[in-house]
């Protein structure tokens, strides 16, 4: 099972995936991430699920129109993993896909 | 452009749509979705996204595993109209597609 990372390993690993940011009040990740219009909005999300399915991880996201609000954590570990650092930078090399 | 609907008639038809209630504080309607897991969840979302798409009307929506909460308004008319109650149907008949 994927532990727990520590204060400075979750802190160095964010220091690695632009724009991930610790969530205010939980042991969690997160990122907006913006586009263009829903087309682009909801590709980014089937892409991220995809990944996210085969990794069995999956996000906590919510979607209004062109903006994807997601939150990463690990429930069985009580807090940030390695897990929730792979499915960041995954998301990351998603949103950069998008011509917008 | 579509109206926004009394109190009357969003009430009546309300009735006609299993599940969806009222949005406490807000004039938009709500339903919370539970599917078997992530692949049912996603897939009436991937399947929803292509319905709103079509309509060019949009839900606000939030997916944790196997749940998907759903908001829907019409942000030109301030309010409900008949526009969120088509989707909502659409969102009814998707999930009784699903197997689960």
């Amino acid at each position: 099972m994927a532990e727990r990372l520590t204060t400075e390993a979750r802190k160095q690993a964010l220091g690695g995936i632009p724009d991930w940011t610790e969530v205010s009040g939980r042991d969690a990740i997160g990122k907006t991430f913006v586009f263009k219009d829903f087309n682009e909005a909801f590709g980014f999300m089937t892409r991220a699920a995809l990944v996210a399915e085969k990794m069995d991880h999956h996000p906590e996201w919510r979607n209004v129109y062109k903006t994807v609000e997601v939150v990463l954590s690990t429930h069985d570990a009580g807090g940030v993993t390695a897990l929730d650092i792979e499915l960041a930078r995954a998301m990351n090399a998603i949103a950069k896909l998008t011509p917008g």
